[in-house]
């Protein structure tokens, strides 16, 4: 096991009608920023029960962050929330939403051009405290310290992160999800799954436990996925869903432990080049990073095989090749394709994708630095 | 899966030579109390560790807090700390250092008889900031809110609570554990696993994440367990057990679900009476817990006999059968034994714990409140 450092101080309130315990959970007194998404909290009520339960309060309202927020986007409601002297920002949405109003939270007392916080990591010295109402299980950012921005204009989609942007408080009410499209749900469980993937399959340190709780959380994902979308209203298993998601990213799977993210590095560049979900990009990629690697993760994979997947017949070779494909399988099952195709692209964007990942200066990826330009663009290739 | 609130903010140092970080998690210009036990830090070399990284602070030392901490001692502490004005408190031992300096935490600003912080679960309304290196993995005190005091005075052994309790950090380096006595870490290890059945068998409640990280813990002991005691220092071996004791009642493995309890209740009191460690009296109850409740706890017997010890032959009653012989093999297999008879009792204890559990007023015990005197007093009979 590697030496690490752990810390996850966020409060998380979990269950039916926990949203109605809001004004415990914000600051007395606090001047509200409420942000949201598209609107769909509207419609399923979650955006009525979140001002009902902040009655006494100052709130201000701020929606319209998008899937993958938007630079502009989040810069007018740090816009408002500087002229409105906010002092609280509660997200009501999914990972984007929650992101975005992580960057919001850093940007609003920076001095400085803020995009410096994604393009340089420039260090966050203030934050204005968040808390957040989740309502769609994917990306564990109600229980962790980081986000992820979006730019247009330079076709960006970079990372950030501070010790300042942890919640102070999620809320997580599984019924608040039940409305989900499936495939922002599919989308969720591979985001979820693939999460833990990238903190598990990398090669083993004597980490027993840790190893262990991923394959916790990937069988349960296994479990639970495609029952969770067969029947959108069963509480249990979307309860389970949902704290497997936020399980995965809040830290304790991945102390000590070698760390890959080259999935999530590459398929941030397919979101931004062709408009792919998250989710899609991570279905795509994950496969052919595992074929990939295999050499180089294959103690993993073998184990993977055989706890997660109950794979113990054949060579180690024919046990790698049905854990690849049962991973597809599963990605498909829960009705996110594992092929660019699918996706309607006519050609093969790895040419472009390897130049936005050496122009962000991240290569080579991997556990052990051993994805170079060439055999990224080998792997993209191999996923259309 | 019930719904429930978690939060727990303790950052966790863990690994080689973590111990040197220490100047960095202490409060700056703090007047600092070292609590620690018997004198085995100085022996295997921490003690001077941790004055070492500490240069450059005012500390003062506090010796002396024994096995299952005394209350006359640590209101020693608690006059010396007042005296001192003694600002943050930092625990070097293992469970019952940290839970006697949690407790010296709790009764230095407290206004009446600190007692009542045990006996009535007085409201704790602020402590003095506590941190630990910890040289004992079993209690899970370092990354929880909780602590047991006794007193011979009235033959009590007490648990306390409070949000304040949290330490601010703890450091956890394996190495510092290794010139433990066998007879210590064969303790730890029944402690850590029970910790975790207490909170995993009781009854399903679809909490399939909950149930399989707890099994997660639970196979990890059984694996490293012997190990670690054939070779003290196999520093892998003894870092498994040492974060599974830590991660086993940090709180996530006990969200939402049902707990139970019952074994240590019953074991606290055959500690005051008979002076058997914690861990002794845990190996002797648990078995005798899970046989009284095969009924109430059928459906988890038959999980964990599967999941967790691989009994898959067999009729229902017959895989709970081995299950409960397996978890005493296990037990024994660390040097922990479980039957009374073998730690020189000569009669039956039963009738004395059943009157100090009802004179404490915490019957019935069990997940569904169904053990009461009656039957706690049989199963104590049976564990003879």
């Amino acid at each position: 096991m590697q030496n690490f450092v752990h810390r996850n101080p966020v409060k998380i309130r979990f269950g039916r009608g926990q949203i109605a315990h809001l004004a415990q959970e914000v600051p007395p007194g606090a001047r509200v920023l409420m942000t949201y998404g598209g609107g769909s909290i509207r419609a399923n009520g979650v955006y009525d029960q979140v001002l009902q339960a902040l009655e006494g309060f100052e709130v201000l309202t701020f929606g319209g962050i998008e899937p993958n927020p938007r630079y502009p986007t989040l810069m007018r409601a740090v816009e408002l929330a500087r002229a409105e002297q906010v002092d609280f920002l509660l997200a009501v949405g999914g990972g984007s939403v929650l992101d975005g109003t992580k960057f919001i939270a850093a940007a609003i007392p920076f001095e400085g051009d803020p995009w410096t916080i994604c393009s340089e990591q420039a260090p966050i010295r203030s934050a204005v405290p968040l808390g957040a109402v989740l309502t769609l299980p994917a990306t564990g950012s109600e229980m962790n310290r980081a986000g992820v921005v979006s730019r247009d204009d330079t076709r960006q989609k970079l990372a950030f992160f501070s010790e300042l942007l942890f919640p102070r408080f999620s809320i997580l009410d599984p019924e608040t999800t039940f409305s989900l499209p499936p495939r922002q749900v599919g989308n969720g469980i591979v985001d979820g799954f693939t999460h833990v993937m990238e903190q598990y399959l990398t090669y083993p340190v004597g980490a027993l436990l840790q190893d262990r709780m991923a394959e916790a959380i990937l069988q349960t994902l296994i479990e639970v996925g495609p029952q969770t979308l067969a029947d959108p209203t069963d509480y249990e298993a979307r309860a389970s869903f949902m704290w497997c998601c936020t399980v995965a990213l809040q830290g304790l799977v991945g102390v000590g432990v070698p760390q890959d993210w080259s999935t999530h590095a590459i398929g941030h560049e397919l979101t931004v080049l062709h408009g792919l979900d998250h989710g899609q990009t991570l279905a795509v990629i994950l496969p052919a990073v595992m074929e990939a690697q295999r050499e180089g993760k294959r103690a993993k994979l073998l184990q993977y095989a055989e706890r997660v997947l109950g794979i113990r017949d054949g060579s180690d070779d024919e046990r790698i090749d049905a854990a690849i494909a049962g991973t597809r399988s599963f990605f498909e099952s829960v009705g996110v394709p594992t092929r660019l195709s699918a996706y309607g692209l006519s050609g093969d964007p790895s040419e472009e994708v390897v130049r936005k990942l050496i122009a962000r200066g991240v290569l080579p990826l991997g556990e052990r630095d051993d994805l170079d330009a060439a055999r990224i663009g080998a792997l993209v290739s191999a996923a259309c």
